[in-house]
């Protein structure tokens, strides 16, 4: 899901999202709550008529934004209390407010509202875990929109045990699709893949699983591979701005001296518009200059190469040879052996 | 003329300018010269090729900027010193030099190498003069390439004789087409228009008339009425960057806090995309919050809008009807009565 954090993917139009494959984009409840207010939106006729996405939308429950970009935050069984990180402004979301806006913002999948703990501290992910199971019961509860899917969200950290208690917890309440959140947080990988493994084991095979935050195309693989359908990240346009391209041999920074006079496009294999018409001179002198079509271009062939890759995910599965096209990619992508 | 001052219309493709109708792009030899610099796009294959514009190109010459933007310029009669106003370091204009330049860029459309004197102070305009003739006689002489037409610049600041005596020598050299320089740059437009009107009567009628740095559309039309072909600015997308949307009925600010919940386009008689898609109160979002798409979709209405209202000019010029077109449209877009 490429992230359109404020009711648009940065730099990127409507249809050039058609255009490249995005079959659903992922919008922020907490900076649209703040911006331009989930009332107005809900005014506007919700979230797809106001940004004019026609395809599925997911909304976030803004719990992850409220305890990482918020000021002075101060949680309570309740809920949480928060300064807005814009202009100072006091709010208070719970479990029933953010559904409440998820329900004005009227994405197709919306997600239950919960705390992101540091994945390594297993006493405070005891303790959160209390509460986000609990919000998850009100979210369920508070929840009344029935042309919306609201999925449930697994936490537990890095730890197997605490990690299946909350699977177990989370099922119980039959959500319509699952994720597993407060990964990508700064635990390392090999603390990370194993997560995935005990979570394939436990969650059930027929509802959508959707990996939260995570975007590198490897972790997108190793991710398929460990059964995760869904994933976001804001890894694309992110790197956009950093002058970062994937490439099938890895990433490139075309802001680099030696792209100055490269005619050729950021990745020769790519069919995106960006690939098709610009060259990596061209885009670097963008860049250079600070000319917003850079990160346009950037952000559009960044974004068409992770849909690229899925679709090949989806085409390798379907004809039973995921592991062998996994292989492959890593391996190139690595300039090593590829291990899933 | 939409103006990609650094080889791109900001925020705009190439796709984007030709679906909205634009016929020619203006670019900037200053700040090209300056970033990527002037061999590297030669070596690219020229600009066309380096930003991917197929259409016809032209470039100013970079006196304008260099007098308005760089750092402790020196003007001599050879030519002008300067410091970039990027980094301090220091350049060199000469009349040879800025043809080399334009050379290397290869628009279709090439400049003179002029000064822009301040165009009310008599005795510094009739110094200036003298240089910008000797300047343009030096381009003429310099200027190489055969797939390229160099076109003159009359001067003169706002004073009949200075004009006329510019417009003698400039026509002497027999250029085909001629630039109106200097205007737009602080005089009124009561000091402005007698100027077209002097030059109408004396530039020959068969060859194109371009009006440097003029785009408003009030003086769009009132040029065209005193016989200007061609015009460029970079209004539409300043404006843009201010919030500012043409409309039939006169600009409008979308910041204002009115069109916060205003699902109208900007200007229901456009047939622009962002017109066609997105509503006053989503475009409002995306600059309240900076978002870059807000600053490409008032672009794209700014300058389709000026499209239109040429390629409406046009028409009517044709079908013999230009005066009640000049007349009805002014008297619309002023509330006022329209004077052409």
């Amino acid at each position: 899901m490429p992230v359109g954090t404020q009711a648009t993917v940065k730099g990127i139009q409507p249809r050039e999202l058609s255009e490249m494959g995005a079959s659903i984009v992922l919008s922020n409840t907490y900076h649209l709550y703040l911006r331009p207010g989930d009332g107005l939106v809900a005014r506007r006729g919700g979230l797809h008529e106001f940004m004019r996405w026609p395809g599925p939308l997911l909304t976030d429950s803004g719990g992850f934004q409220v305890f990482s970009l918020s000021e002075m935050r101060k949680i309570d069984d309740e809920g949480v209390t928060f300064k807005s990180h814009i202009d100072g402004s006091l709010h208070r979301f719970t479990p029933e407010k953010s559904i409440a806006v998820q329900e004005n913002l009227g994405a197709d999948i919306i997600m239950c509202f919960d705390e992101c703990p540091p994945p390594t501290d297993r006493e405070y992910v005891a303790e959160s875990l209390v509460r986000t199971h609990a919000w998850a019961r009100r979210c369920r509860n508070a929840h009344k929109r029935a042309d919306q899917a609201l999925f449930g969200i697994v936490q537990g950290g890095v730890f197997r045990d605490q990690r299946e208690f909350s699977a177990r917890i989370i099922m119980e309440l039959d959500f319509p699709g699952y994720a597993i959140g407060g990964l990508a947080v700064g635990e390392t990988k090999a603390e990370m893949y194993p997560v995935l493994e005990w979570m394939d084991d436990v969650l059930p095979r027929e509802r959508p699983r959707y990996l939260m935050g995570v975007g590198d195309p490897r972790d997108l693989i190793r991710g398929v591979a460990r059964g995760i359908d869904l994933f976001d990240c804001v890894l694309p346009t992110r790197l956009a701005r950093h002058g970062a391209a994937f490439t099938r041999d890895g990433r490139i920074n075309v802001t680099n001296a030696k792209y100055a006079e490269d005619d050729a496009p950021l990745d020769a294999e790519c069919d995106c518009p960006t690939c098709k018409s610009f060259s990596r001179a061209y885009i670097r002198h963008l860049l250079q200059v600070g000319e917003m079509l850079g990160l346009t271009l950037m952000s559009a062939h960044n974004l068409r190469f992770l849909l690229n890759l899925m679709a090949g995910i989806r085409a390798a599965i379907f004809e039973h040879r995921f592991t062998n096209f996994a292989t492959g990619w890593l391996a190139r992508y690595e300039r090593a052996e590829g291990v899933i």
